[in-house]
């Protein structure tokens, strides 16, 4: 808690901490990060997608198990987020002593995770699994720097990203593991402290519209009415309804937008924003028809016009079975109840695991809260995580 | 129509009709009406407040009858909105042929109701009934330019307002008559030409918001959620069933703000607006009451916080009984079905009427459209009203 405390002073603004790809506190969080692992006996770099990548030499250079997350921020952010992960990763190998396991144990601080500063997340991640491609180098930012300029900027060589590939390390990956701080409420609500993820949350966002006439307040009777607004409510109501009933699933209207939106005229158009995730892409597909169903059911009925249109359809992750099974396991001979869970947020993890075994092990986020300057962690919780985690490595090694 | 038509050209904005307090369309719109009234015998002039007022002598000058309505606009408007109203009184006189009533026939064209220049409504009924007040004559309009000085640019005396009260006349006033089109789809849906006015409703306005937890829409469970919207949602579903149950009841939320307002976060307030109208205060009053009951009972159920401001409580203006019958009658001996109904917008008859026995007729408004270049009348409807006017100041010659 203290390194994450210590790695929050390096921001780009003075007062709060926003740490973004490559900027110069990035600089600083590398040189102290890389000053930690060099006195844990790591070997440690930066590649060429920015990743401070530190390795712990084990009794066989053949297998490696990588544990890791992103060291950038959101705007204003906390002291956890992401850095946690990174740093446990660390405290980990910190806490084998003098053993080493049968494989070595790589710590990556992933460059970019968050998405800020060019629009586009995940930059370190997918560097590291190879699914950066050339035209996503000339993405630019605010200023109109390309990920490419900053790159060279930084002082490393563009052209190296694909070196940045975890494979060229020669090892066979044993897999990918990633601490994190929940950022929701559950672990808190149920008084646990860990949680095992499942999956991580396919996503599917539509944007709806309900439309009727705009019409005089006072002069139109209500059985002459078409009410945008009114419709959309109902659907509102229903789309609620509708995720309290299937289990794990969340369905949210973060957005509605109501024209000609005076006090005395009724509503003409009400748009919508609809977001539904869940673990298994067949039930969230099934619950965004049914509701989309509903939306034009109760159009037709109210002589509206529905319209939809989809943003995003992004799969469920699955963690490897075997591998969150070892995880589990750890949590449990550690001293702690394995809950398991899906995460409805995104994650390095969910890029990662289509290339290896991947587990992600979650800490309890006071509050729920996440992407503030409140966000925290409980120091018990870190050390269970802890525990769990060297439990894990030996675990593994039995497994091999 | 010809002759509503003909003002429509009086436009400060080309290409649209737009005329609003003493714009200089304002004078072409009182010379070209002034003429008319002169052919038809009629002294006119315009009053310290800017109304074009002309009138008819009878046999006794003692009693007078006014018949008037706005020859102001709302930006982009229709021909007919007001304008209808003062041409329909002009043709009433020329009805009248050679005959002259037992009592003056004043015909007013109010020269503010739409509020459009000075953000405040009825400057010219107001002058004429005595409630416009010297601080009003200081609001000014985008240019800076107050009330006082729009009077006294037009080359009129701003003092002279207190002499367009109506008692200035010296004469007993019968009461006001007011011919209007209905900008409401109510005539049309029941195919009828006109509409015997019995009261101006009430109204009531309301800004209520909910306010829960703005939370991440990914990994906030649907149990642990505080969603401002989804209470919302379900208040404006139970505003208009609640609107539907109470007979000629008109509920309307017209605006909702949802905040933060992103597709991925669970919003954390909701800001709506209520809009309730009713002939009788009671009602409205008591439907209010319900409405803002049923959210705080919502909002509690959720572990929301509800909030309510009052923006309006308008009471409901009635017509003269006495005088509304007398209507009725007529526009059954003109051969014509007389319905009765509230209406739902304000008129000037709504400001004449605590001082004088008051009436209003509806006419049919094609699609219900109104404040909009496609605002239109049928002349066969205009026919009906003048018809029914004539036959109304014949009826009320009998009852004098």
């Amino acid at each position: 808690v203290e390194r994450c405390i210590a790695l929050a002073q390096f921001s780009e603004t003075p007062g709060a901490i926003t740490r973004t790809f490559l900027s110069p506190p990035m600089r600083d969080a590398h040189r102290l990060m890389g000053q930690w692992m060099s006195e844990l006996d790591m070997e440690s770099a930066v590649d060429g997608a920015g990743n401070l990548r530190g390795v712990l030499r084990g009794r066989d250079a053949s297998k490696r198990l990588v544990i890791g997350s992103h060291l950038d921020t959101v705007p204003n952010a906390g002291a956890y987020d992401g850095i946690l992960g990174v740093v446990l990763g660390c405290a980990l190998v910190e806490a084998l002593g003098d053993w080493r396991p049968s494989f070595d144990v790589e710590v990556v601080g992933f460059s970019e995770e968050e998405g800020v500063r060019f629009g586009v997340p995940f930059i370190g991640s997918r560097a590291f699994v190879g699914s950066w491609t050339p035209e996503a180098m000339r993405t630019a930012d605010r200023q109109g720097i390309t990920v490419r300029q900053a790159i060279q900027d930084y002082g490393l060589d563009p052209d190296g990203i694909d070196a940045a590939h975890y494979s060229r390390c020669g090892a066979r990956m044993l897999g990918y593991l990633e601490f994190h701080i929940e950022q929701g409420p559950v672990l808190e609500s149920l008084n646990l402290p860990l949680g095992v993820v499942d999956a991580i949350a396919g996503q599917s966002r539509w944007r709806v519209s309900f439309e009727g006439h705009a019409n005089h307040a006072g002069t139109t009777p209500m059985s002459l009415r078409k009410d945008s607004l009114a419709g959309a409510a109902e659907w509102i109501v229903g789309v609620e309804r509708c995720a309290h009933a299937v289990p794990s699933l969340v369905a949210t209207v973060g957005r509605l937008q109501v024209s000609p939106g005076a006090g005395n005229v009724v509503p003409g158009l009400a748009e919508a924003s609809l977001d539904v995730r869940h673990a298994e892409d067949a039930v969230r597909l099934e619950t965004v028809r049914a509701l989309l169903d509903a939306g034009q059911c109760l159009a037709t009925q109210r002589g509206l016009e529905f319209r939809a249109e989809q943003l995003l359809d992004q799969p469920a992750v699955p963690c490897d079975p075997r591998f969150r099974d070892v995880l589990g396991r750890a949590v449990r001979r550690a001293g702690y109840v394995e809950h398991r869970m899906v995460s409805g947020a995104g994650h390095d993890a969910m890029i990662v695991a289509p290339h290896m075994p991947t587990a992600m092990l979650f800490l309890r986020s006071p509050g729920g809260v996440s992407h503030h300057p409140d966000e925290a962690v409980l120091v018990g919780d870190v050390a269970a995580a802890l525990e769990s985690g060297a439990t894990f490595l030996r675990e593994l090694e039995k497994e091999l």
